[in-house]
């Protein structure tokens, strides 16, 4: 064979060494090393982090520390940090077997992402053209939550079925497209998209999904048993539902304008998820034998209302505008996981171990449209001639409010785009055999990635012994075949 | 038999029918329908929250967006709503098998209750005169999951014996009455009680307890095997306990005034259940064998401290006053679980799951005699003249301390009539044969209501087959019947 | 036998009775009633919590509610005050069957030291001299909070081998050597410690292993069995990993200076803690075979970038700086649990539970150490004449930056001295035999002071029968004995 069928072999048959003692290692401190650098050269406080904070106020007429972005951000950033930690950490753990890759990996290429996301993003949205460097302060580590919140949608999406390094990988490039994506969406097209309805949850969703289907397991039924969740694993998956669903208020509104903006979004985000929780509800009791409900529906489903407010949560979408949406996002998303999940597995090849697109692909796509809408019909007399410009910078100077609405669902378009080129690249990258893969049949199971306690796991031999027993024939009891058995 | 008859018998002798796969999804989307109808009807944004704000500002002299309302009570917001979410929640996981109906239901009714409450309390509290219309903003959203704290604390009474159907209805019924009293209470009455140890624990907890009289199974002893916790399941109530226990401070001064008012009510509710938690576990200690303390105790009576400061939290009470009102309501609340539920359950006929009279009820109604004590003897010279005018508007020109005092006793009756007669006609109600209520043996089953995952519990019965065997006589050993049971 | 004798023999091999029913309720109650009798002497509102508030702003020229201290704190107060329940508690719940003492002691000695640390810090930091009283506020009950951290830190140590009687003790003995050392370091000698890497980590980690020293068991390895995790401990302690890893931005920027400093120490504390994540993984991966993780590093290791902070945090080490930091303290405190801890144990007769060396001890000694030398580098073009003066109220007046880097080793010292010398005291005093202490087999085990609830632990006789069987000869299966032992 020459060199080439046996490159394509190993890409297509891919060998499986979920050994990855010298590659994570290696992933990791040479990519730390390399953020110590890039920051050394590139990265700055700005003036509101920098010691001459005290000229600068008195430059600028500012009377009071409380005029400090600090105070105005930092709360809600503290409220985003823990949906990125604990929130994607704990939704992650509902698996029997991968509770420490669900919560452990999401720790690991968050930390990672967060780092690489403030480079990124400063290069495109904040790069000081005096003397080229990046100035950061509050609202950029809340950016970098934001774009990281991308990569562990896709995450979501590949649960189970790759290495540490892959997951890794995955994140420097999601991190790279998203902070391109994001640079046209809102510098160049200057959309409004403060909760990331396009730029985070589409973008996150439609990359992570094709990332699946080019990273398709015909096999994954091999790990079947471990492709469930336990009664205690449901309960530590709730605490990242709960936790997401209790902050996604300040999620929408973190980067929000000050004052009625973060005010809006917050109210806004806090009644949309509100209804997205009864539908979710009624619709997975409706659709179960004597209306049992289903505890993935819920962990779920019940966030779709806070994704699909992500565009248009600072806009005056009214209080019983912002129900509508949750309304029927909870209902769509619920039917996702009934409906389209399955679908997708069987005649799609795509396998989408937390249901990324009823969660975040499927509202986040919808948000976006109602917020081209909202957008387009807003109004000087909504919003007051000020107001206008303080929520769309464009709108009334170089834009009408129905252009307004054009470039939203252009932006759609662009994350779209960026997530199906970039998810599928990505994936075949990822398909190359040097990423420490694990076999079809260790799936879901952290025993491949993390040394495990001893536990309670070590009961079911017995159960096996007493089943063994069970399937004896009543006959057999005397002899010595069975008692060889217990002594085995 | 007549008609009456039969309408009797099963109102009495209640059919069990724990379906609920019409009946939840009915109720969830049509009252989630009227919300919009009604939202659309009545709910605007408040002139904070509104895009005409800047004007707004302009108008009334604002000079800084850190003058928004939005930024002296949202991160406050943030900490209640993790409270009713996480809190209560969590705290109601600790049954061994009611950990799913505990944490999802409370996530259902809670959900649906804060937009009953905006309506309600809208209604009562803020009904534009001019156009009709409900102004909301981060207060309302504040006193929503404050109303709906009222209906949670009741469906700990009710945990596990109750249909969602069921918690709904109660929900609706109970955010209506809460309204109505608070209404009495605060603008009628022009009492003081912030953090609701009058309209939010006493209401609830009394409310709660009437429900469950009502609903007194007599046959519960059916499900005890259900009764109780497991290890992990008394780890998760913990989550909720510690989560409710750190954000109380934010819990009584959320709506405090701005300023002093907050700060005061912050930390006299610090120091309160910080001197609640050492009683807690002294009682606990002292009254069992060897010592040995009681999760039990621990998960609920170290909260006292945070009930009873709800209304005296804004009041000069001084640090020392807080610390005695801690000191005595853990010892009473300890005692409650002690003594007091056992004797409910065996000579009241109250089934009071979670312990809600000793950690709500009881302690609720001495915080609102602290606080009536504590407004008696209010005074100028503690408060300074315009302090008192700040704590409480009618004292020093409408009213004496002293009368105040007499106020706050009787909006404590009111609580209470409201509590105790709400309560029996919500609990008939809930007798109705129409709601998917559950056997007495099956009671504390999340079975009944969810798809559970397959899992360790798989392995009980292996026990069983154990336990046979241990119970075998020795001689017995080589007989058939011996090996057909673990054949079977 | 002489007295002296019998005591000797009684201090040295301690009786073993771990009864606390008197004990522990008696501590509780006499000290609670002690803070009750203290704080009612000595503790009073400061001018911002007090109702004279409104009189206090006209006087002082302040403008609004705003700039009330609470506000500028209070988010950050709830952040640590989640650190020190949640955080320190379920990080302590990674036994198998010693997470109701770990979360659950750390919740009481907690409750205690927060008022103990009030009266202590209030008499050295903060005593009126007019009036003899200790004025309290939002940054007083930051304070109480950071100095418990200290003895939580300690609790770790210790955990599963003293009683809650012990714990008590300890705490007591430890804030007031706390409350001591920081008066000294940060009043005295002037030094700047905002997050405490010596005050709280460097002290409380030689502190408790000095405590852990003394009270060295032999004979420890009797209760191996329980001296491990199981998968949901594991679990359970990522809970409060994740809480102390997001939320302690917010405690090195607590009681930092207005404005840009609490900015400037929150970044920088998020940028270390995102590099030890990345250096941590890679040490505990290239450490095992086949590169597995182990979660005793992801909880613990990833932990050392805000320890390290705790000193510079607030001062100008750049985000590049900060990386640096977390970088190696991410690689020193993995090295840590695979090198130090065994060889500690083995050859310097120290049993550290959890690790609270590699964790707190050393990061806590190397931040003091960044924090010394980012000081002694300090200069106005750096910070600005102004900017330098709020950092470090002395340089630039009294004291040259060198100097001040000089005094910030110093302070090092001071932590060092009292932590060894108090923990060996502290240490003595606990091998009182009065104090409820646990026999060695008994370690580690919940049952000794809990009410246990029956669970799955009810399981393990199974599996010893099950290997009682398989040890069995095969010949022997059919004896009298073999049968009697399931029957036993």
């Amino acid at each position: 064979m020459g060199n080439w069928q046996v490159c394509c072999k190993s890409f297509w048959c891919r060998t499986k060494n979920p050994d990855v003692r010298i590659s994570l290692p290696a992933v990791c401190f040479v990519w730390q090393i390399a953020m110590i650098i890039l920051f050394g050269a590139f990265v700055r406080y700005n003036p509101e982090v920098d010691a001459h904070w005290p000229t600068y106020k008195k430059e600028h007429n500012i009377t009071s520390d409380s005029e400090n972005d600090f105070y105005y951000r930092y709360p809600s950033f503290q409220d985003v940090h823990v949906m990125i930690f604990v929130g994607f950490g704990f939704l992650m753990t509902f698996l029997k077997r991968y509770s420490f890759g669900g919560v452990g990996f999401n720790f690991l290429i968050a930390a990672f992402g967060i780092q690489w996301a403030l480079l990124m993003q400063g290069w495109f949205h904040s790069l000081d053209p005096v003397d080229g460097t990046i100035k950061i302060g509050v609202e950029s580590i809340i950016n970098a939550d934001f774009c990281v919140a991308s990569c562990l949608i896709a995450f979501g999406g590949c649960l189970g079925k790759v290495s540490p390094v892959q997951l890794m990988v995955m994140t420097l490039f999601g991190v790279t497209l998203f902070a391109v994506e994001e640079y046209i969406i809102l510098e160049l097209l200057h959309v409004k998209d403060a909760g990331g309805s396009m730029t985070i949850h589409t973008f996150g969703g439609y990359f992570g999904l094709m990332v699946s289907w080019v990273l398709y397991r015909p096999n994954l039924h091999q790990s079947k048993r471990l492709h469930g969740s336990v009664y205690h694993s449901d309960l530590f998956a709730m605490i990242g539902t709960l936790f997401l669903w209790m902050f996604w208020p300040s999620f929408n509104s973190a980067i929000a304008s000050h004052g009625d903006g973060q005010h809006r979004a917050a109210i806004n985000t806090y009644l949309s998820l509100a209804a997205s929780v009864l539908t979710s509800y009624a619709i997975s009791s409706l659709s179960a034998k004597k209306g049992k409900l289903d505890m993935v529906h819920i962990q779920n489903a019940t966030l779709a209302g806070g994704v699909a407010m992500g565009t248009a949560s600072e806009f005056m979408i009214t209080p019983y505008g912002s129900l509508i949406v949750g309304f029927f996002c909870g209902i769509i998303s619920t039917f996702g996981y009934l409906v389209l999940s399955p679908f997708m597995e069987k005649h799609m090849k795509i396998q989408d171990t937390c249901g990324i697109h009823n969660l975040h692909a499927m509202p986040g796509f919808l948000g976006a449209i109602v917020g081209a809408i909202t957008a387009a019909t807003a109004s000087e007399s909504i919003y007051s001639k000020e107001g206008l410009a303080n929520v769309f910078e464009l709108v009334g100077t170089k834009r009408t409010a129905g252009q307004q609405g054009g470039y939203q669902a252009a932006g759609l378009c662009v994350a779209l785009v960026f997530a199906l080129v970039g998810g599928a690249i990505v994936g075949f990258i990822l398909r190359l055999p040097i990423w420490g893969d694990v076999a079809d049949d260790n799936c879901f199971d952290d025993e491949v990635y993390w040394e495990l306690p001893e536990d309670e796991e070590s009961i079911p031999p017995i159960l096996e012994y007493k089943n063994h027993m069970d399937s004896k024939n009543p006959d057999a009891c005397m002899s010595e075949s069975n008692f060889s058995i217990e002594q085995s």
